[in-house]
């Protein structure tokens, strides 16, 4: 499988991009990363991802594959090397998708709408909500060391956005969600997790990122948007 | 296989209960139908379901899968009798998850914008968005008979909402998108779909879920909700 072309079109500081990279590192796959500015979206992005024009985007052999999820499963199909992603039996296969959804389709949202939330009722009521579904993965874990259980698998690639995002995002409001005191397994998982050393050479380093995100929301301001 | 209990939690008028019987007949498989009734969940909604409190829930037995998607692919690949519901090439596979992640993810919200729009402004906005979407799916069928190509896959189960919940949902509030003119092969689409045996045995007729919507509405108009 060395003559196969892997590309992706992806974002430095995109958790979806993020997810695909660490996929492919885990199965061992080299690919070439092309970085996109989403500003000012390239024809190649546009030509691959015209449904939603966003990151990431996997190129196999010029075949393109959109929404980190699926791109998630299309690897474990795909490179059958190192780990597999998600788990052989079907009802943990099913529990594993049921939690990655859940990240991206509950607690995403949640977390966006504590940044957008405008007086204190709207966002108190919005914290509340986060921390309801923040209780719920906490739950998750009991008895595990990561969501997949001994090693990582596809909820806790879905779930970089817990370990680093979710934080970065709040922070930018001055909120700080994610405390030992409220959810001891969670921050446990976010210590093992950024640990792991495909992890940890593949997603960027917190301030680095609260930079970025905070040079954007300057960006945004300026511009009325 | 015949010992096994397989139990579904679901509702009569539901788009995403009616997915799952669909798969079910599709693999042959004998299940007991529990109808829900979701002004009042059951303890077995809650038990089983903790984290969304919705149907539909698959009880395989005794094991609970929730979210219709997750559940189509579980029956896919526990149930190997009767046709595939999941192409076998990954890349079609990752095609077939990507178009059915857009009906639930773009196309339904879509339409649940227009039907809570206020003002002429926020509907015209919506309806065209709506109808940019539907131009997408009608794309999608070029020289397809289903969008599974020959026979129905997973997106054709997941856009049964296209084929009868779509328009239902806008009659009520006096608006039509799906047209022959504007749509010619996603209308056919949806005769050919309603067409096949085991859609027609599943899917309510047209004019009994409009009746149960209206009642519904007015209902939720009655409570000021």
């Amino acid at each position: 499988m060395d003559d196969q072309e892997v590309k992706l079109l992806g974002v430095w500081g995109s958790c979806p991009s993020k997810r695909v990279e660490i996929a492919l590192k885990m199965k061992g796959i080299n690919y070439e990363f092309v970085a996109q500015d989403l500003s000012n979206k390239s024809p190649e992005l546009l030509q691959y991802n015209p449904v939603h024009k966003k990151v990431p985007v996997l190129l196999h052999n010029g075949k393109p594959i959109c929404e980190s999820q699926v791109i998630l499963e299309y690897i474990d199909e795909t490179w059958k090397s190192g780990p597999s992603i998600l788990p052989q039996d079907p009802h943990a296969r099913a529990l594993a998708r049921f939690w990655a959804r859940f990240i991206d389709d509950t607690c995403f949202p949640a977390i966006q709408r504590i940044k957008r939330s405008q007086g204190d009722d709207e966002r108190e009521r919005a914290i509340d909500e986060a921390m309801e579904h923040l209780k719920t993965l906490e739950n998750e874990l009991k008895g595990k060391k990561f969501f997949g259980g001994d090693e990582i698998g596809l909820v806790d690639i879905a779930a970089n956005f817990v370990a680093l995002w979710l934080d970065v995002i709040l922070e930018l409001v001055g909120i700080k969600l994610l405390t030992k005191e409220k959810f001891p397994r969670l921050c446990d998982w976010v210590d093992d997790y950024l640990n792991c050393s495909i992890i940890k050479e593949t997603l960027p380093a917190r301030e680095d990122l609260l930079d970025r995100f905070r040079a954007i929301s300057r960006w945004l301001a300026k511009n009325n948007m």
